[in-house]
């Protein structure tokens, strides 16, 4: 949200800004707040791209079902974090940054998502997920398709208030589903189909539509949702959206989807795997011979890279190795910062992050507008 | 070292800078380089305050003793990396960063350093500690003083070829001496006052000095010995450079010592530090509290600070909590940006951590002259 927009909107109101406690550059206080952090604000925003988050009394607002998802994701983290920046690159498509701001889930609580998440059962009758039909055969089984619900809301100003412009659903289905026979028993594993993924994740959706609609504040807004494929557990980059839809006010069933051509990969790729593009491959692996020649018993450059219809969206690099000094991590990350700009793609944005066993000492950074990458070292008094 | 400098002084020799394998903005191929990447190189330089690193037929030179000081420090890796930085502001003193490159020191092996480090015996006449008398008891006992020694070494350019410009060498003092009376048995601590580990420093240096000028590279070249005091193992700062002394050709004793005044502290201070600057204590503490109050849960806010005549040199501050999703790292860290522009010192650059179980989520940097905070939230794809 532009600082000037809202300096004009809340021209009129009386303010009274304390010394500490409110952001000056994005208070908010709704009804004119007379302490240091009453009423409504916002975080601030470090770049455009990003939303600014909702504030109340000085404390973050957090997520009605805060932790849910998380629980759930436990086997492999790289599904929650792509999942949760993936549901909020689609809400952009929608909810723009500069109009919109972003406030953790108020509508699902706690008990409706783990409810929801859990089989359809006599005692669960709200569970998304299909009863149990009693065969644990991996290939006869009804598996879990369900594995995440987050729900994202995005506010608009309206007399100086906070009101709801729109919220947006993310739903993660399992492309393998994991499970005991018995517990802390050896874990077997369904596979589940690209077509069951896209058909039950389209199922569950409608569903969802209908129920968040027979909530008063949720009749009359836009509400997006996106459909996720989780990555399987062993993966080294989380899964992918595929789909979403925008539902006008109103609506109880979807009536199109747009489809999302996304993927992510991991270099170096395995034999098995055809790449991406072979520009960005060669670049990676002249990258990675480089800084291996370089820099002695260096023990692994990956990269994580995403692709939008077949166009490389960015690079996460990590690089790990035995230090012996502060002054070889400093000259390594100097070198990196050459090396970088010389051999890998240009006009994405790419992050490289240089650990060692202690944690990260150093990272590289560049934005996809930026001509250079910025570098940082990780020093300690 | 300028680029405008090293293009002036590259004119005149031929060279063959091939596709890749060179950094083209600091190649320095000794005798015209005639493939991709042999003969002396300059990493770059991320900023004009960093030296250019050394490196040789396409790898970065490492240090000749590389390992040893690092076993030494395995019990408080903080003195490790203050220790270096240290030496390398030290060294800024007398080697420019535009007229002098870094190299890692060339001229102490791994073996020269073992041995001095060592106690004298008749084994290693060489030893810079002193013999054992004898005695287990901690007051009695003659202490290890001598715990680390560093060589790095500062070239410039003559044409076209790099030549030694100076040394610095660091000399780590023990402020306790951690011992075993068994193998495997309990440990025990000898206390070494300020004034012992000022006259060992001196007498060390003296010696280490007397030696270096038998190596006929180092007869002619200005030697820089700085001393540091080792902080104790339980120490969450490093320890800190107490003096240092320019040595000009061929002296083979220390005629003069300039003192440093620089101590470094933790905040929160413990209830019987005093503080070293009330005001700088009143914004960490106003920062620690209004961050504490805006996200729930938080489970550490400390900073390490460095003084040097008193006067704030910089902060790094670590965050640590438990996150429940991206989002909420993403807003934590916007929130940051602005309340650490309120509340944090001016001038002086500060770093902040934000980490969770799972490691650092997001960081925060200001150097000294910049008015605003930069953020990177690491992320996944």
């Amino acid at each position: 949200m532009k600082r000037i927009r809202l300096i004009v909107s809340l021209l009129g109101i009386i303010l009274f800004l304390s010394a500490c406690g409110n952001l000056d550059s994005s208070s908010m206080s709704s009804g004119g707040g007379t302490s240091t952090s009453k009423g409504t604000q916002l975080t601030g925003q470090s770049d455009d791209s990003q939303y600014e988050g909702v504030i109340k009394n000085g404390k973050y607002v957090t997520s009605k079902s805060r932790g849910v998802s998380n629980t759930q994701n436990a086997d492999n983290q790289l599904n929650l974090k792509s999942f949760e920046t993936g549901l909020l690159n689609v809400s952009k498509n929608e909810f723009s940054t500069s109009k919109y701001a972003f406030r953790e889930g108020q509508y699902l609580s706690k008990s409706t998502v783990s409810n929801w998440l859990d089989r359809e059962s006599k005692s669960n009758p709200d569970g998304l997920n299909p009863k149990s039909n009693g065969s644990t055969s991996p290939t006869k089984r009804n598996p879990i398709y369900l594995q995440q619900i987050e729900e994202q809301d995005y506010m608009i100003q309206k007399d100086s208030k906070l009101t709801l412009g729109g919220i947006t659903i993310g739903i993660g289905i399992n492309s393998v589903d994991y499970y005991k026979k018995a517990q802390y028993g050896a874990t077997y594993e369904t596979d589940i189909s690209n077509a069951q993924v896209k058909a039950q994740g389209r199922k569950i959706a409608n569903e969802v539509l209908s129920r968040l609609r027979k909530k008063s504040a949720l009749k009359n807004v836009p509400i997006v949702i996106a459909l996720y494929k989780q990555a399987s557990n062993d993966s080294l980059v989380g899964g992918n959206f595929f789909s979403y839809s925008v539902n006008k006010n109103e609506s109880t069933s979807v009536s199109s989807w747009k489809s999302i051509n996304q993927k992510s990969y991991v270099f170096p790729l395995s034999d098995s795997q055809s790449s991406p593009n072979t520009n960005d491959t060669t670049s990676f692996t002249n990258f990675k011979s480089q800084v291996e020649d370089f820099f002695p018993n260096l023990s692994g450059v990956t990269a994580q890279a995403q692709y939008t219809d077949k166009q490389l969206d960015g690079m996460n690099i990590k690089i790990t190795t035995q230090f012996y000094s502060q002054t070889e991590i400093i000259n390594f990350t100097q070198y990196l910062q050459s090396a970088a700009q010389k051999y890998l793609p240009s006009n994405v944005p790419i992050d490289i992050t240089v650990s060692s066993t202690d944690g990260v000492q150093s990272f590289l950074s560049r934005t996809a507008k930026a001509k250079k990458f910025t570098s940082h070292v990780f020093n300690s008094y």
